[in-house]
């Protein structure tokens, strides 16, 4: 994506001290004190301009989110577009949004064990060369990460509109012994589906007819029905 | 399938009591001794005219392979082709193949527990209605039926060019707690693969640019690397 030198954005960057997290440690183990109540936390590992947890904080306050993304020209964007969808829409500023630059590799100086109950996967980069695999964000590596972080009730989803990234999640899941729920091939096949945020990669896709691939991996483990 | 009546097919049913298994009970628990050696038992459900499981034999003789279908006249056509292939390739009569019509339904009356050692599902019928998803050959309620038969090293081969019959499958497989392997949603994009032999509906869809899907599973119980 093409990140235009803004300075109303790099504004928004050094003014939002509530909505902005700027040293990825800081709240390590102190999610629910930053946020203030005990409400499940959601985390988007790659949340590009924010439209999907924007739109996610404002539809379920019963959760806080945290949009995370390694780009300050992205937060500084999503920061924007946050404050306007929830001026417009509730009168009123994020009060269960944070967004936080960083990059995934470190995500367990983010957040202590079981810290986190949902991740969401949107639209991940797929690097489609073999050689870059393990930066994909449903390499093994990320995915025993992920579990480290989420919570016995945790869940990630994933959706992607790349047939080979998709692919390369489900051996990837399977490898690591993570048990799989609602994996659809189409997931827009009979239009979108009740409580499926779009995000703004997902709308253009869609228009232009293409699939998108999406699963949930759950995880408590797998329960072997093998005698 | 369109099945002409054919007397050449009847008499094959008739004449040929080493290939063609009548009564799909009478070798429950004694397989081996019917082909008459301790090599693994691979069975083809659902074979269709049989070239996928004529050709297997021939490419594999370690090992005993059945294939199973519901009509005389499949069993009939496969049986023909079977001896047809093996004059011309080997010179001689099938000794690693029989051919057994059943419904899958009494797999159980056919088969002692883990006296299979993989299970091929190619291009199963996709029963694309939703109240006809319990027949899918790959309905939890069958894939419990297969685990039983299949041995400690068991497997199952499973190719479709359906992508609801696959998107059903991969939800009916993670379900059911099994492992899975090799999953491709798109087994010809770089050629054929070593070691896949095509089956005639293969070889169409494949000329007819269609993607074909994949995936094995792993009989042992998945090991979950969650904490």
């Amino acid at each position: 994506m093409r990140l235009r030198g803004n300075k109303r954005v790099k504004e928004w960057m050094e003014r939002e001290n509530r909505l902005i997290v700027r040293d990825h440690k800081q709240n390590k183990g102190k999610w629910r004190e930053f946020f203030g109540n005990d409400k499940p936390i959601f985390a988007e590992l790659g949340m590009g301009k924010g439209g999907f947890i924007s739109e996610m904080s404002l539809l379920h306050p019963e959760a806080n989110f945290i949009g995370i993304d390694m780009y300050d020209l992205l937060i500084g964007r999503a920061a924007e577009l946050a404050f306007r969808l929830w001026r417009e829409q509730r009168g009123g500023e994020p009060d269960n949004l944070a967004l936080m630059r960083m990059n995934i590799e470190y995500l367990e100086e983010a957040f202590a064990d079981g810290e986190i109950e949902r991740i969401y996967l949107n639209f991940s980069d797929p690097w489609p060369k073999a050689r870059h695999a393990r930066r994909r964000l449903t390499h093994p590596r990320f995915l025993q990460k992920y579990m480290r972080i989420l919570n016995e009730r945790g869940e990630i989803h994933f959706k992607t509109d790349s047939p080979s990234l998709f692919e390369f999640s489900l051996n990837a899941i399977a490898e690591t012994g993570l048990k799989m729920r609602n994996i659809s091939l189409d997931l827009h096949k009979n239009g979108n589906i009740p409580g499926n945020v779009m995000t703004e990669y997902e709308k253009k896709f869609v228009q232009q007819g293409k699939n998108i691939f999406r699963l949930e991996i759950v995880k408590q483990p797998p329960i072997s029905k093998t005698p």
